[in-house]
């Protein structure tokens, strides 16, 4: 995007001169100039040059929600995998997988694992679970009013749905579930968010359920997010109970399929134990399974999810046996996928572009079936990644596969 | 970038004819030819615009080593907060932090993070710990077994160390910690990778030591990788021992500093402790923080570091209290952050040039000492990040902040 | 207890010359003699003496449903500390707390904590949740057939309940919760189970509900226990989500009692959070204590509690503040308290009378309140626990107390 | 025990007077009259009858060490199992193994374990790993002095070890290992206590070595303890690297032997994967397996271990895989089994005897080697449970077993 030089000079002058701040340039000029400005500014400030920053595909203006004290954009490889047979209850078609990744040889991966799973007829994919969480904490006095609020909220859960949903068009409460520690009350809202991933329509509905919360009892509102949430941070009330969408892919590959990658599904088995159980059990880990955080953090970044999400969005079970006829079922079961096709970074042009790729930008009919048919895109390219890479753990190429691709 | 219309029309042809898969075509044409023929064949197959993703502004060929069957790139946001003194191990300087993202009011809450930091004389900051693991799973006939390996592998350390090095110009292997699982025993290799984030680097080494493992053990390599590594999974042993580097970054804000934010030191060390501890306490979290988990994602997309490993390396702890004097003492504690400024996507031009406004691009003098810099930079920031936060949070304005700037 | 010695020679005899078992003994003679010809053979074939084992106080046929293959009894010290003050939703009195040990300086340390309770007025304590859970685990064929068995349950509780109850005359289902990790679905069953801790009453109650889950849908049962419980293994989804009792004891102790111990509101509260707080969050640990497990285990040692439920009953929260009135707030909250007054091991002499000195034998009115009372009177005793040791730390008394009293 | 009757009615009349507190009665009488006092005060306050609490088999004198304020013991059922055969590092041969519980069907189900592992020739076991640990926290100022005490440590190990091995004729310090978080620094001691649990060993030893980190550093100390030793709590640090011993027992049980039980070895290692890994995977378990708590705890409440410790002693990984030959391999791995044969509870009446049936009562030949044979014993005790369970859980004789026997 191009800005007016002397323009540019002329605020870079001031900002210098300390008379105005890089976010205030918003206020004085068009997003593009802002942006060219805060550039110099910083590349005087660091002799760096950021000129590839700059060169960026759209009006900064159309980031506006996105960012404060946009410089430009970071450009960031995408490539697709598939087309891969989705049996899905929201998708059910064969679609290509978008893919931003700096990591090489993560692409020919996932897309050797779509092939087998075309081979054996596709992948099955489920949401099973559903619902977008805030968890505000309260501070009381003490165990007995504790108790007390427990109790009041268990008998007011109209009254609580009725404040929330007053802020939405879109979002319905579905649960409330009080958790007690000492004089504090966690309050886990749970709500179904459509189409939308929901942070902030959840954030804002909760707020207004809080002021009933203070006004009615004499419980006082700490802070919004109490941490049970749980938001960004690896926790186990996500992975037992789920927060956005716990979704399933799985698939049956017959063993013939399975003998053309050079292993069985008996040695398959045997390295999913060893390696995505017995060892993610001895490491004391949240997550068991081989690298389902690389599809899920490249179709996140491809499709404009929110990437700090795919520290929760990567939690998944990873499973793999014989099955009674001598073929291969192999699952990916993620407890905690939070995706959204409306609102967040789905509106920006790549990203936007990227979820027509796999058909489901916008709003979904019914409401939440983008999202859902997206969490269940998701969830195939991470079983992809799966069959993949403990296949070739099986035949041992790993390192080789890097040593000529990956560096 | 540009292609020869006529080549990609005849290309696509091939492709949908099935005589050409979409990653066969790199070895029958330039990568942009072939990128533009992948985004016609997708746009054509799915009905999606593909017209931003393809308005990306180096040479694909750039990209080879970073991704396969590439059709172009995501632009995300990009911008800076800051400047923030920083008064680290190995970066003791006033820098920019480059932050890409699509979550609004992100970089506005670092940035007045940025300021009190300022306000308050800098942050400090230092790597505690440094290794980059990897932990291969060997299968043994019994317990008997599993422990002779166990002395074997003490007894012959530097054998396995020769056989890693020989691989590698950089890293140094410092330790190998064996771990019994009844007939399974992995080994956690852990090394020294300079500049570089290294899980290449000790992919290959860590192979090579294998082979001496199996040829003078009864051992048998299941899988180069037994998940007690633990790479991109959230994993105890990670929080534990560390991976990559362990950061701190830590900061006293004078009272009256913390006045400016219409809150006490009191209030965020209230809401430290019944937010972040007791609410990441009940959640069964591996993170103690608020939100440590956006700053990180968004400086590593910024720099090229890969993204999977937000997972782990938003593992964090936040702490905050009253000192004697009234002021308030805050700190990050990063346990996993894997960083590098070599290889992977640190060349990429958007993400080199990132690197460079934090002035670390490229290898350090000493080596390690820009890897260093940027866990450091990177910790000042998740620093930033939640001292923003919890002032917020304790002013109430968590919600009313996302209703205006967040969608 | 006495048993004829030319019986017992002969027996001895007979299990020597390899023609009866030793648990076949029980089918031969009375259970004395059988608990007299078992010591002999044990005795000989080990060179011990077994004679403190063999001097019981009650006939063994008391112990029959408790224990098989009984050589005698283990004879484990038995103190009271106390009376304390508890101000509980069940149990509103002073009473002395049994506690049975090995562990010098414990009884000594819960017992400095009772007193501290008693100063203050006594402790608050709540039963915030109760439920006791078996999980049983089905296989399917897919995740398509996992979702249709979710929507069976949600659309059949009442068909599940009526299995389940037909079964128990005390038992009510209160929920049924699925979890789906690929082709496996678990069920979570939870129950009140009155004054009864009520494992074996809910594995019997499940176990018919899950005929009906079979006969009716296609999938099948693979253990009536499938780890999602949890039973005695540390688990989050009891932390988070509770197992038997939910109960919470706090107390705020006046800062001139908090004099008396040498140590303030504020040393407490910092020792808490570095220790308590920040040193299980760094250990990845699920219990943020002090040393909850030691009146907990001794507690439910001289109750007649299963022991082995010691593993989860001690998971719990120590919370520690200074009050706006600088006085000092303490909770423990203990999640997975599995507990009961009727069967199981109450019923044994010894236990038996600790339970009548806690006031809480057999079965309470209204049903439940006993163990309700019991749970409340754990946790003050943990409180106490707690309050001691943290004083102790504060005043660095803790190595000191067991160089005297220790060993 | 026997008191005097009058001396008695004398002393509980000064007590009701409240001119003697229970625990000054030790001062003024000798333990069993003492004990008679507390018994009639208390029986009185709260109506019970103390009398077989008040049965017991030995001088009150002899429990001075283990507890305070005592009015009798505890009576538990005390059976053997076995003889089972133990192909150990340290415990080679058949041995009684001694269990105390209240819950019936244990011992008969660890006995058919038994058997089973008779048949097969006995269990292989192995101490994998051993050292007894404190770690106390320290706050420093910062994260710059954090890191220079961490610095001090790593060239100070010798002041260290020697300060801390003046206080102890049997312990050795192995390690320290520094952990960092903000201005906390925590140092995890671990030492060989030979024969002995170690925890008072290791407690005043570290308390010595403080003393030295105090007086030559700016760091002070806040706890002995920190929580990352981690006692009496469930934690991953001792998950991974083990506290105690870390030892593991497994088993080969041929085919035609698994025949006899009703299952099949791929239907066994079915159901260890279902419930035992996915099962606790799914519930976020630190423990891998069904019910080695059982075993442990009773094994450990036969031999005077320290009940509380059933906590880490349960955290167990159970195996079980077909072998190539079709026979069944099944394994169990404790990480944490705190276990000694010296001081504490193992010097009473029956604890000692329950040693002495196992052969390890005492000090071993060399030191050390009792402690581990015990550790070995509990392991294969705890593998016939797990083997026995899962078997069971095939043939579906779980609830049945327990309508019968238990309760």
């Amino acid at each position: 995007m191009t800005a007016d030089a002397d323009r540019v000079a002329d605020l870079v002058e001031h900002v210098e001169a300390g008379e105005l701040r890089l976010h205030e340039l918003a206020d004085h000029t068009d997003s593009d100039t802002a942006a060219a400005v805060r550039r110099q500014v910083v590349a005087t400030a660091s002799d760096a040059d950021c000129e590839a920053i700059g060169d960026y595909g759209f009006p900064a203006e159309v980031a506006e929600p996105n960012i404060e004290n946009m410089i430009g954009t970071v450009q960031v490889p995408l490539g697709v995998v598939g087309p891969v047979d989705i049996n899905g209850g929201a998708l059910d078609d064969k679609r290509y997988l978008p893919l931003a990744t700096t990591e090489g040889a993560l692409l020919a991966s996932v897309n050797r694992g779509c092939s087998v799973i075309n081979k054996a007829g596709g992948a099955t994919a489920r949401v099973t679970k559903a619902g977008m969480t805030r968890a505000p904490v309260f501070s009381v006095t003490d165990v007995a009013e504790a108790l007390a609020l427990v109790e009041w909220v268990r008998d007011n859960e109209t009254a609580l749905r009725e404040a929330a949903e007053e802020t939405t068009s879109h979002g319905e409460l579905q649960d409330v579930t009080p958790y007690v520690v000492g004089n504090n009350v966690y309050l886990r809202f749970q709500y179904d968010t459509k189409d939308a991933m929901g942070m902030n329509m959840v954030t804002i509905a909760t707020k207004a359920a809080c002021e009933v919360v203070e006004s009615e009892t004499a419980a006082s509102l700490v802070a919004l997010s109490g941490n049970l949430c749980t938001d960004k941070k690896p926790a186990a009330i996500n992975a037992v109970e789920g927060r956005g969408r716990s979704v399933t892919a799985d698939v049956v590959v017959p063993s013939e399929v399975v003998d053309t990658l050079d292993t069985t599904p008996e040695a398959i088995a045997e390295i999913n134990t060893r390696k995505n159980l017995l060892g993610s059990a001895k490491a004391g880990a949240l997550g068991f399974n081989a690298h389902v955080a690389n599809p899920v953090a490249a179709m996140f970044l491809a499709t404009g999810q929110d990437e700090a999400q795919v520290v929760e969005g990567a939690n998944a079970i990873t499973t793999a046996e014989e099955t009674d006829d001598g073929d291969l079922y192999m699952s990916v079961s993620l407890a905690s996928l939070e995706v959204g096709t409306v609102g967040g970074g789905t509106k920006l042009p790549t990203q936007s572009e990227a979820l027509e790729i796999l058909g489901v930008a916008g709003g979904g009919e019914p409401a939440g079936s983008n999202a859902d048919a997206l969490a269940e895109a998701i969830a195939v390219g991470a079983l992809a990644g799966e069959l993949s890479l403990l296949a070739a753990l099986g035949s041992r190429h790993l390192s080789s596969a890097h040593e000529s691709l990956g560096r």
